[in-house]
């Protein structure tokens, strides 16, 4: 955490840096909710996130994932450091064809080496729980 | 495995599988080989796949290991069947900033339950390995 | 889960599972709490736990895991099915030392084919989470 | 790696790490074969290894993993670090159910700050292989 951000600078960065990701756009993604160790994204299901057999293709679930991890760690580390995903993990629990889904990010550990998140993507029309993951993320701090 | 599919079948299954899918077109990600239980992906970084802090963005690495590791396992099962990924994990050995990425996926298992892939993801030009993971995957049968 | 088992059967069946388990008694490890999706399970550390280096070695957090979802798998499937585990995945959140650790087993989602289930490892003393982790499990019908 | 230590200084280091450990003998583990950034152990199956359903407990195959990873990684550092799982994951290819397992570790990236490995597990008598695994660790420097 910079000692330097105060927790309101901290969520403006997170705010700005998700509006203004050229992948987030691409994808029909965007934040609604945050806290200091927690967000919520929101994607809406796009045509183009299909593959050829007409379900959701089975990376738009860990890519949504990333973001949402990557982004409650931002909460805690503002723009002062780079957020490096090491490692993720992710559980698939419902076919996904349509919609839109929810992903919330939580801090589970916020470490001086390491950090660690997870995450949990619902399906927004009936809240259902469609994937469950997890991460290991290096925080890189910026040389000022 | 379909008995009715010859291995012809089921390659050009894969081929056509791979050509119309919408993601794949969105992603810029192309089928460079195939063979019975194994495909080599080629995905062009583009910017709409950058974060904002100027990395490709956590999500197109694993995005690209379902692909290669589903389509790997479609060369064996052919049109009869939907592949289900029911998990995924992936270790992010390097960062990536730029060019071209190789995913070759393999089938480690293919079971009657439960089939076992993993994927290797190369930097096209310098040959290194950027990213490392494996997934478990449903077969289902399609009703004829 | 088996239509001729009632729930106290269930709960039973694990109780003596957990009890009779050659492993379960190599380890130290005790069923302290159990309902339908859920148990709790017990493990003193032992001077046989411990690495060369004074640590507890790697390999016993995701033995207590295992152990803490399936028996989480079998309060729901009884005596009619055997739980192999197809997959694990464990995030060690803090280095063990020594005193007793508790394991929590849930089950995240029962299915047809596949089942989920996560794990949460805390320190009994402190209440510090340890480890945290997830699997995949097969459940397979023994014949009558 | 210790700029003070040769290879036979961290081999001999590994070999001592592997017979003193209380686990391994626990476990019934033994080194087969080492070399830098790779290691070869074995494991007798023993009738506490089994679980209450006559199978290998799941917990012994990830046991050994993280052994087998663990040490592959102290070929490399040698007596001057600590090496600590961060993550470990694991895909359970085959049951077993009795004989000896050789579990091949092997360093896949030595970093700075994180160290990945992958883990392959396999029958000693039919040569299958029986599960596959990966793990990232973090590689603490002791204080001279």
């Amino acid at each position: 955490m910079s000692a330097a951000s105060t927790r309101e600078q901290r969520l403006a960065f997170v705010r700005e840096f998700a509006q203004s990701s050229p992948y987030y756009q691409a994808m029909g993604t965007s934040l609604l909710e945050l806290e200091e160790g927690r967000v919520l994204l929101r994607s809406g299901i796009q045509p183009s996130h299909m593959n050829a057999g007409g379900l959701l293709h089975g990376g738009v679930l860990p890519a949504l994932a990333d973001g949402a991890m990557g982004n409650a760690l931002r909460t805690l580390n503002g723009e002062g450091a780079q957020i490096l995903t090491a490692e993720m993990h992710l559980h698939y629990l419902r076919p996904v064809t349509s919609g839109s889904l929810l992903a919330e990010g939580r801090v589970v550990k916020s470490g001086r080496r390491l950090s660690f998140a997870d995450v949990e993507i619902r399906d927004e029309e009936s809240g259902a729980t469609v994937a469950r993951g997890s991460g290991v993320f290096i925080i890189e701090k910026k040389q000022p």
